[in-house]
């Protein structure tokens, strides 16, 4: 039985949603001596939470049980936070979480729910959750709420002199949008089912609901198809998903409350297609796999007859492999060339009055949707699909811009927001968690506003391998998460990159790779142990954002991708934190503030020497000189300015320029990576220019 | 096309083996600035290398090829080496190495092969390897030969200033023993299947080739029986192996030239079986799956005929699902009480004159292996099947020590030795590289020799997860690998360690999680990311040896195992390193030593310091709390005796006695671990005893 602290209500605080935010922002991050209030951790932030005086205990005498039977979808995922909770604790439980619940006892971990929860969007995921001295109680009206709040339980995990404890709160909850989406490309690079099934479970960490499998490229065909066996067999290298592992991991994915829709990414990015099938492309001749990436030109032939039935055949397969309701047919970037070659395409346009290849996508589209709907699946696309005349149960996928997104809703259909979570693309979670599907100044109404379904971040992996991609979708996806669960008013983002920090490693238990394979990418790169140099030069470098790394170096999908810059995080959390630091300093040159900022110079500085014995040893890393370089000059100039700002004096013009000089260099990208904290540090520079004049 | 460098042969200088222990021997561990000669790392040792002058040198022209399709295993194992080597040297090779190798071109790396090799004991595994500055010949009877070479070849990767480069090299190989093995228990803690291929993954690495699948147990029946569905639903909680993962582990193990062999624990060990079926085992009643650890009661009821056709139909299953021909049916530690208890059991042994409950068990593996036999497989058991009258195809194999096994062989059986390479039990690499299955005092002629077919290193999972299981496989087993592949004479213990690092490192690209996880592991505990203080702890503990630990608590199958001994490796290299430094301090009094000595027992001590906010923080390292403040009192003495042995003064005997105790004091184990730097450190201390006397 768990032993539990006395408690004195406090009666409810309300903490409005926008105000807890402010709080949070208000604690700084806790010493390690002081371990924080779980509540201080929730990622996505509740709709509600009012927080109570009282601790509950957690021991190794804690039970947990609600309704069902010991199998029932609830009750594993109690399990599975059992032993999260005895993996924090270290606690022995005595309950076997995996067998065996008690209904009729009160106290412990209680939960109920009215109903299964389905797998469709609008399900009811919402759920309440008080926590007592003496109880916890966690109600839904579906099984999908429960594991929701499960998740939210988990995050309140405290500890305190006496042991670990979960704060006294109540909490009610639900989520903003009901599509809350990570699209993961297995197409340009392939993702065996482990990479999969890690991250449906941090998905389901930070509440998100949807898998968007993207699993047919130009690079690579996934899925095995035993209709047509050749797709596979021919367009993947052998490195598809068998039709067993993509009923494991939908069921995996079902377990966890998140729906898997499938995207078969059509007419265009399917050169892998036309390796089995040359005879639907819209070019004569034999096709290979493409290794190499960009927008391409073969793609399906809709002016032939004999496409539609073999779509027909192909998604009757799919249909039934895929229990979900949504299927998505990709049409982004049909590059046209193919089209426009090809004489019988040309006639069949005039024929039927297509002015355009538009009009002929258009065209595609219609007799794929009938196709689709006769295997009881509803279409979803990328923006290009969209057109006026379509079926009203349709879902316009944006990635080109929020443009789409309104002008779908405004003439009535449904519509996914991935444009701004683009997290191959190296941004900052900042950017990410601003984009709103529908910010305030949206010009939509409230009608229009429900059609909004939700969004998406898109993990295309042009440039990630299972080594990496869990670093390049998490943590930043956890804030595209919250964007999505909570409150629009919630968007402090201090406060959010506070609780990133935590989340992230919360989320290790799952087994993602982003935080431990930094330490492996570089072992492998120096071929021994001692990274540290290395180590501490990421901290200072992030890869080149947007497509610029791309436009350093002929990329393929055989390249390897296990160079410094996938060492580095898409962010730099301490090179962010350094550049706040700055911020804070020249707003008041606090003097232990510059402390702090002329030991992290310094170190840096002293780095280069530390790093060069590990670029003699390492071809590989050799690359990375400038960098490395670029960093301990970049300091110099940085400890310099740092000087010359707490004396208060002055230099003359030439002297700036200098330094100036030195940190346009310092700002070269090299390694198809950058130095990020040259920027904080010309703010240093730049303002010594109006000290002592 | 591969650049190479002007080559002067140096003629042929062969190493004889033993010499090359030597030689390797002699070279220090070199420092970070000049990288190894890949003939230094070598693991395991080949049978002879030829050193010759001249490099292969490697780059983005290189490319590899030999007979048969690309869709050929040794073609395949030639794409995952291209891609294993573009990871480490960063290059961007222009060959296809998924599709495309081209017979005709002579430079770069061929292969060449007679005949593709049999998954079967004693089949042709050896292979030639030649490096010259102008191409990389490998040759050899079966593609087997090719797969093994290609991680020699690997191995070799060596840098100077102009890149990376193979040294020219001509090696002979072949392994000393046919059956080098890597049991994992997937009973007593489930191991997904992407935990099996990695691990198959670096058994290929270090050259084994039998992985023994340990399938069911009292905690778990772990696969799927489409006959008996039953065992696999009411038996696993859920978590067992479905037929298309098992087919998927064969196929992959099969790719990497390893066998598959499972095991069906029987009569004993056996609870899981009866959870689903009661009424075979001996006493009556129903059966839970056991949570708890050790020797349990329930055993299959010998007497009861309906036992046979049970078995009958479940291995004709099980034969057709693993196509190797061997199938184990461990027969160990059968607990006998509920034989004893059981009168129709007594009065079967009466009826057939069964003397004991040996007898009665040797008259039950003669009814299966008539079933096994049925279904073409040779049977294989723990030393308790053995009997004088079992035909002379079973192979006997050894747990409780080599007496078994040197029996076996006199009376004409086959064995393999695992005693002696138990891994669960954290003793060191040493221990386990010593343990000869034919040591060169063996009572055997050659005859008998033979039948000694190799051993296995037997991964029991009481205490390993999925998390943990790599740190407890790795990189030991490397070091057993070694020893059932390389000649006798390899025998250098500080030279296998120097390579058991480089090695270490080398595994990490296949995914292991046996470095990586420490931090992860600690970062869990501690909720932060500033685990510095915990890691250096680990330095000096190792989690208790033998079967030490299991008396520190209860565990159960469902036991967190995820505390700070569960970060500990099983043997600190860097504790190893200390001692050794310890002793050539003690031999020589060297100065330097005593610096470098001083300075690493500095920072243990003031350890203790950093690590007290972390105990505050978090409840489930307040446990550790001794060890790091033993290690503070015992580096404590180290210092002072140092510093005695320095200035050569003496001290009274109360003195060493009151050291003696604080050293006693620190030895106590906590945590379920042990600081293992107090033994050294008290040699620091007792040698004072004979200063200035």
């Amino acid at each position: 039985m768990a032993r539990n602290s006395p408690c004195r209500p406090l009666g409810r605080i309300a903490l409005a949603v926008s105000a807890l935010g402010f709080i949070l922002a208000a604690f700084e991050l806790p010493s390690a001596a002081a371990p924080p209030d779980g509540v201080l951790g929730l990622m996505p932030v509740p709709e509600s939470v009012t927080v109570r005086e009282g601790r509950f205990r957690v021991d190794d005498g804690l039970a947990i049980g609600g309704p069902g039977p010991a199998t029932s979808r609830a009750f594993r995922a109690a399990a599975r936070f059992m032993s999260r909770l005895a993996g924090r604790t270290g606690l022995f439980f005595k309950q076997d979480f995996l067998a065996a619940q008690d209904p009729a006892r009160q106290n412990g971990i209680r939960y109920a729910y009215d109903r299964a929860g389905e797998l469709l969007p609008n399900e009811d995921e919402s759920y309440s959750l008080t926590v007592e001295p003496g109880r916890v109680a966690l109600t839904a009206k579906t099984d999908i709420g429960v594991l929701r709040g499960l998740e939210t339980l988990l995050q309140l995990l405290s500890a305190d002199e006496a042991g670990p404890y979960i704060p006294c709160v109540a909490i009610a909850d639900k989520p903003r949008f009901t599509w809350r989406g990570l699209l993961i490309d297995a197409g340009r690079h392939f993702h065996p089912v482990d990479v999969i099934k890690r991250n449906l479970d941090a998905m389901a960490a930070v509440k998100m609901n949807v898998l968007h499998w993207h699993l047919t490229e130009d690079q690579g065909f996934r899925v095995e198809s035993k209709v047509f066996p050749k797709l596979h067999q021919l367009g993947s290298d052998g490195m598809f998903y068998t039709q067993a592992q993509i009923r494991e991991v939908v069921d995996y994915a079902a377990e966890r409350a998140i729906r898997v829709m499938p995207e078969f990414d059509i007419p265009g990015h399917s050169t892998s297609w036309f390796v089995a099938y040359p005879q639907y492309s819209s070019a004569p001749g034999s096709y290979a796999i493409e290794r190499k990436f960009g927008v391409f030109g073969p793609a399906f032939n809709p002016a032939d007859e004999r496409v539609y039935p073999f779509f027909d055949a192909f998604f009757k397969e799919m249909a039934a492999l895929f229990p979900d309701p949504y299927l998505h047919i990709g049409g982004d970037e049909v590059e046209g060339h193919q089209w426009e070659a090809n004489p019988a395409i040309q006639a069949f346009k005039k024929q039927n009055g297509l002015a355009d290849n538009n009009a002929l996508q258009a065209y595609f589209n219609k007799r794929l949707l009938k196709i689709l709907t006769k295997h009881g699946k509803k279409m979803v696309g990328w923006d290009e699909i969209f057109q006026p005349d379509l079926p009203k149960d349709i879902v316009i996928h944006s990635w080109r811009g929020p443009k789409s997104l309104i002008e779908a809703a405004q003439r009535g259909y449904q519509g996914i927001l991935s444009n701004g979570y683009y997290i191959d693309l190296c941004q900052t979670a900042e950017f990410h968690y601003l984009n709103d599907p529908l910010p305030q100044d949206s010009p939509l109404g409230d009608r229009e506003k429900a059609l909004v379904l939700g969004g998406e971040a898109t993990m295309w992996s042009e440039l990630v391998t299972p080594e990496t991609i869990d670093s390049r979708v998490w943590p930043r996806t956890a804030a595209i998460a919250e964007r999505l669960w909570s409150p629009a008013a919630v968007r402090d983002v201090d406060d959010m990159y506070r609780r990133l920090g935590l989340v992230s490693i919360e989320l290790e238990e799952l087994g993602l790779l982003h935080l431990k394979n930094v330490d492996m990418l570089l072992r492998r790169l120096l071929g021994r142990p001692d990274i540290h140099a290395l180590k501490v030069l990421t901290q200072a470098v992030e890869p080149l954002e947007g497509y610029k790394r791309h436009g350093q170096a002929t990329y393929t999908s055989l390249s390897p991708l296990t160079r410094f810059v996938d060492a580095c995080a898409p962010e730099s959390l301490q090179a962010r934190a350094f550049g706040k630091k700055v911020d804070r300093f020249l707003a008041g040159r606090d003097p232990q503030l510059a402390a702090e900022l002329r030991t992290t110079m310094t170190a840096w500085k002293d780095n280069h020497a530390l790093v060069l014995p590990a670029l003699a040893a390492s071809p590989a890393l050799r690359e990375i000189e400038p960098l490395s370089m670029g960093l301990a000059r970049a300091c110099g100039a940085g400890l310099e300015a740092l000087t010359i700002l707490m004396k208060g004096e002055g230099r003359p013009a030439a002297w700036a320029e200098e330094l100036a000089k030195v940190l346009a260099d310092a700002a070269q990208p090299a390694a198809h990576a950058e130095l990020v904290v040259v920027a904080p540090i010309s703010k240093l520079v730049k303002a010594c220019a109006g000290e002592g004049q």
